[in-house]
């Protein structure tokens, strides 16, 4: 079992609630406030079993190198990826046409996280991601989605490519966010259909592989100064925009 | 004149370029590799006739307070702030319904600056932000929004409420953006009108008075396993959602 350790309240709130991984404690610092969050954590703990142990600030201080832990750290083995048959049969649970995120070689903990906190409030059935050069579902990764992850269907593919290849021969339609003149605005094209959304790196963009295998790309308009949006921007505004013209499909007061 | 760093690649080009502010020198490490976006930067340096220094790294790592500042740093007279006569005007100028952005006593630099560099893409008239309490654009600001707020209108008054007001008696509608079940979602009105965006503070959101100035409250609709999102996400979407009920005036390529 490969061990890590989940800190920050969402995060371990979030790893508590959804029981996806094996958890095997619970460390606080000693002098930790048990009231509020802290009070519903160790709760939550306590349904679920989980044993807590008080510990030196500093012992948590080094298991969150150095982040912001706010006192807490969940030792948990590592995060359960899932795999693109998984992706699929929910969106058929749901009786939802497939609706993916899939990100090229992102490498900011910040911004995945960001993102897959905003796939998770859309409802996307899943998210797929290249293996090697970006990120991967590190505890920061955890918390920066303050914990979404943990209910999320995440898959690490060693070729995006080839899982793009094999999302399109069913019928899944590829739509890159790209930049450029020559490309049609976002709401130009009717998103309610079976989609894979693809995100290219900070600063890079697609990859030209990426692109190229894309059967659509789109662009955000910018009418400022400066003449990019951060990833993460990108990619919000563009999820949101695809679950509207879902008709906010699965939204409880829709 | 009250002197502050700016650091950073975009920070500095943009203060460059958009010239509003008292430059006094450019500051960069003695070791800087001057090619690429740095060359760009010195050939504007140059252009505007700012004088360039070499220093040792440990001065600019001072003068930036930890933060990364890419071996550069830009000292400057502090940020030039507008007033809501000069937003309205600028609206005017353009023939365009005014299009606000208002934020209630945000904290955190990082989320005000990605919210500022939306709101430069999507040509808001003008920015108001609480004086005290929230967030000033401090050069971590300037640094988040990528440079953006050297462009944009920014306004800090010292009574939030009071700006609403009297922005309604000039036929402006307060937009908050709020959560829970009594609200409408987003789609559901046209945003294409006079409008201020009112976002509310982490954690916290819209205070109490705030709310109740608002004309009209809105909601992102959220699905997930996870309640909340970030003011920024919030707040990017929202803006895009505005701009897209305008038709993306003022888009180039639109």
């Amino acid at each position: 079992m490969a061990n890590e350790f989940i800190y920050g309240h969402w995060a371990v709130m979030e790893a508590l609630r959804a029981g996806r991984r094996q958890i095997d404690q619970l460390l606080v610092t000693e002098t930790i406030e048990t009231k509020g969050m802290v009070a519903e954590i160790l709760a939550t703990a306590a349904e679920r079993g989980v044993s807590v142990r008080r510990v030196p600030r500093r012992i948590i201080d080094d298991l969150a190198q150095g982040a912001n832990h706010q006192n807490m750290a969940l030792r948990v083995n590592g995060y359960p990826y899932a795999n693109v048959d998984d992706v699929l049969s929910l969106a058929q649970k749901r009786d939802e046409k497939p609706f993916i995120l899939l990100l090229d070689l992102l490498k900011d903990p910040q911004n995945v996280g960001s993102l897959l906190r905003v796939a998770d409030a859309v409802g996307v059935h899943g998210v797929i991601m290249q293996e090697r050069r970006g990120v991967a579902v590190t505890p920061s990764v955890v918390n920066a989605s303050s914990g979404a992850v943990e209910h999320l269907n995440i898959v690490q593919v060693t070729n995006l490519v080839q899982a793009m290849r094999d999302l399109k021969s069913q019928d899944v339609w590829m739509v890159g966010l790209d930049i450029g003149q020559n490309v049609a605005p976002i709401d130009k094209t009717d998103l309610n259909m079976s989609i894979g959304l693809v995100l290219g790196s900070e600063g890079e963009g697609l990859r030209r592989l990426v692109r190229d295998t894309c059967d659509l790309l789109l662009v955000l308009p910018m009418r400022g100064s400066v003449a990019s949006l951060n990833v993460a921007t990108t990619g919000a505004v563009a999820l949101y925009a695809a679950w509207q013209a879902r008709g906010w499909q699965g939204w409880a007061h829709a």
